[in-house]
């Protein structure tokens, strides 16, 4: 089982420094504290485990140090900033796993773009040596690049020359989407083992600048503070301790404080309840503060996060993923109340920040999403954007014979009107009407409102209300079908049907970037036993197929 | 070998029929006539030879008929429009086939939607009968269907549950972003065998209408009326028919009045020139109609297409396309002029989109295009289309010795402006400098000029400009190197670097859908020998994976 839980202390390949606004993330792998044993993680060439700290470290920064305005990425070994991802790892993988592995460190690297736009804590990265591949890529994460120049090292994406495979954790698409370098020299580029430094890499747009080692920590500083200086995070407050989760784990689930999973193998499902607020949520800024982890949307986005690394990394059998809530609709709008009252405060803006980015992790992640509605349950605001993100819901249509329970209602609020926006960079109401401006402005008119079935049915929010007399085996057998078709052409077919409407790097990143990546991993040039993969390193060629497809 | 010239009085499986401003395109598969042994097409299923009777009636729709406004696509085939691709014969075909199948399949659909929205022809989709997976992906690329109200008839991507694979030409993207379904609703229909029918099918927006058999021929008649009154076409032209090419077929290529092909089997590459016109261009809109098929640009767009067709198809080992051109840049820069200026006719239009279109399917094609810009050579105005294209390209700077040629140079005309976007919606110049219109704007200035190599190359426009002393074994390593390469990781890197920029409804279909297509098309799910695709019709039940990746 892989565990998604650090803390800096026990971390094996990073070294987090921080000085005032300044944070200095050093990369300093250790190449026999590999996830799995089979490989040694040379030149700072990492594994899962590498990624789950630096995740780690990410989310620390922007929670336990307000102070920080600039992250420096950096590694703490000598001529080499990270190889990126580790080959032999990479070959010892399955499918799955190097799948799910790539997602992850994609996310992580969204999220440091995120932090740097919305957090206004930017990364720059100091490449004090080469930057290959993932390393690279990393370093394309970051808002400004600067390489040393000592006549050595170079940024490159060898990937396509040595090893028959795609920098596929968002370097083609960051070179010519984000870095608008040409299309013609990203080729010219792509192909280079050696890669590109000094002056060509500058005009090239690859790197922002080259710095001889003389000046290489001067101007590394000086970037820093200049970038430090625009931010608006406050240098007087006191940052929130991201404490261990309360967390149960069993054969059958896991029990969070606010969230439980619970696991039907022989269904190959997961049910996931999200509680609302048990009592009325603090309402004032210190009050928040003070609350810190306990503050219930943070507590939420927290143990949500927590719970898909784990179903997506350690249970790739349970295809689909059952959502409920229970609770009080007044409590979780009053939550949302406190959000939006405080948008400007540093605190609830990463509170904010963090629940769009767990969302965004459950719209890619590749299982079905299933949202059952029923008395009882609280799907108000941000607990409303499960049933957006569902590939289906079901709503019973009144009430339960021998329930005095009342009918289940949605309510909308604010939070369903902007912060918590999809990759694509729409709101999942605005991808759900696309180009549908009235139908959005009809739910938006009902803020605040309890909309019972026909209503929700009527405004378009749900996918089905059967009444109690159909409601069992009609919520019954949309999940077992589902558990009998082939995971593959369903995730394709979400993969497809989630994201209607404009595409942004994110989203070219996991679809159009990730989809081809999938698919050469898959192929016998990559990872059959004369593929490239499978040939790095032993002086044998890899013998390809030359058909092109 | 595959031949992709066909004619209406040779085709098997369409009858082509044409009443006034309206044409009807019936199909009618004869099960017994398929492109390979093997299979039988059963209920208007389809293979490539039905496809390529399709593009040849939708190309000679708006050559040969102007005075055609309104393309009415139904069956001649009682209770069944068309059953979707074959499943036997997407059975029994390679990796490769099943995917260039679909990639030609896209570009006629693609084809349809920009005859509707751009040759103010318009396509309809009169179903009067079953429409299953791509039967039903075929309609959806029309701009209104109306499905016959029979009791029976329904539209349906049944694709996931049946087969494990994806409503992959176009389908899954068309029902979200064109018709802008709802996501959840899509996922409903999309795991639904029997499909969708009546008033929900129209309250979804699966089809615009459905209409009783005692209505029907009347309703659509009246329908199609109403498309053709919206046309500019004119009712009074003469068309040009499209008489078969001059083409001479050798074991070492291909031999047509301006384009030819030389096959370099060993070094796995085709050499492509394509010829300026060698006399002065009509200029006259009267003679331009005269000259018909021979007029150059209407000349040089149907065999570079038959040409990209018979390569793709029936030389998937020829990884590399050297693209080179000769002639006189003052006759090229002439035949961009008479196309700019009449642009307004209808012949004139339709040859602009059919170059549009050609170059659309060299930037959706899987080879390396390297382009080689020598003395002698014509990269001028539409020509220079080809170094835009290009994933690399060679400039001479210079001459060589003991060759009185001049210097090559390239010229731009307004044709790099405007008129051959790619699928994106961007020029080639404006995908090539992302969001920087100073750098567009600077070749605009040059608009006339001849631009040499040291120019070129200060604008952007080429990519690499040895002289005469490096050009031979630049040149040479760079195409020998490709060779090298695995075809698979080109392919993949060559689809995420050539479009930067916006996404599109054609651009999603190319990349996202297409690249989860060709995964699912290589996961043991769907075409192991326990697959879904193998063991369909034998009453075994796949055997699934079911670890979700």
């Amino acid at each position: 089982m892989i565990d998604f839980a650090t803390t800096p202390s026990d971390y094996k390949h990073w070294k987090l420094e921080i000085n005032g606004p300044i944070a200095t993330l050093k990369m300093d792998v250790d190449e026999d504290a590999g996830l799995n044993p089979g490989y040694t993680l040379k030149l700072n060439s990492y594994d899962l485990g590498v990624d789950i700290e630096l995740y780690d470290a990410t989310q620390r920064l922007r929670f336990e140090h307000p102070e920080v305005r600039c992250v420096v990425i950096t590694s703490d070994k000598d001529k080499v900033f990270c190889a990126g991802a580790n080959i032999s790892m990479l070959g010892l993988s399955s499918h799955a796993e190097k799948v799910n592995f790539c997602k992850f460190t994609n996310e992580t690297r969204n999220g440091i773009e995120d932090a740097t736009a919305n957090s206004k804590q930017t990364y720059i990265c100091a490449l004090n040596g080469v930057a290959a591949g993932g390393g690279y890529e990393l370093a394309l994460a970051a808002e400004h690049i600067t390489l040393i120049d000592d006549g050595s090292s170079a940024v490159s994406l060898p990937e396509v020359p040595l090893l028959a495979v795609l920098p596929g954790t968002g370097g083609l698409t960051r070179v010519v989407d984000k870095r608008q370098v040409r299309h013609d020299r990203a080729d010219f580029f792509c192909t280079l083992t050696e890669g590109i430094k000094g002056k060509r890499a500058v005009e090239w747009n690859l790197i922002d600048e080259t710095v001889p080692r003389s000046k290489f920590k001067d101007t590394i500083a000086a970037t820093a503070t200049e970038f430090a200086d625009q931010s608006d995070r406050p240098d007087d407050a006191k940052g929130i301790a991201l404490i261990p989760l309360n967390k149960v784990t069993s054969g059958d689930g896991i029990a969070y404080d606010h969230v439980t999973v619970s696991i039907d193998r022989t269904g190959r499902l997961a049910r996931i309840n999200v509680a609302a607020p048990s009592e009325a949520p603090v309402q004032e800024l210190e009050d928040i503060h003070a609350a810190g982890v306990s503050f219930w949307p943070l507590a939420l986005a927290r143990e949500l996060d927590d719970a898909i690394l784990h179903l997506r990394t350690n249970e790739p059998e349970l295809g689909t993923w059952v959502i409920t809530t229970t609770g009080d609709a007044d409590l979780a709008s009053a939550a949302d109340t406190a959000l939006l009252a405080h948008q400007e405060d540093w605190l609830v803006r990463e509170i904010t920040l963090y629940l769009k980015r767990v969302f965004k992790r459950l719209d890619v992640s590749s299982r079905s999403i299933i949202t059952v509605i029923e008395p009882g349950s609280c799907f108000t605001g941000t607990l409303m954007e499960f049933v957006l993100c569902a590939d289906r819901s079901y709503m019973l249509d009144g009430t339960f014979e021998g329930d005095n329970q009342p009918e289940a209602t949605l309510r909308p609020t604010e939070m369903n009107f902007g912060p918590l926006p999809m990759c694509n960079g729409l709101t999942r109401l605005e991808t759900r009407f696309l180009n549908d401006k009235d139908a959005v402005g009809a739910v938006r008119g009902e803020i605040g409102n309890d909309l019972d079935a026909q209503a929700a049915d009527g405004l378009g929010l749900v996918t089905f209300i059967p009444d109690d007399i159909d409601w069992e085996d009609e919520v019954r057998i949309a999940i077992e079908e589902r558990a009998s078709f082939s995971p593959d052409a369903l995730t394709g077919m979400e993969a497809n049907l989630r994201f209607a409407g404009p595409e942004t790097l994110e989203t070219k990143i996991f679809a159009r970037l990730s989809a081809w990546q999938n698919w050469i991993f898959q192929r016998p040039n990559a990872v059959g036993d004369d593929g490239a993969l499978k040939r790095f390193g032993t002086g044998v060629k890899p013998d390809f197929d030359n058909k092109r497809v």
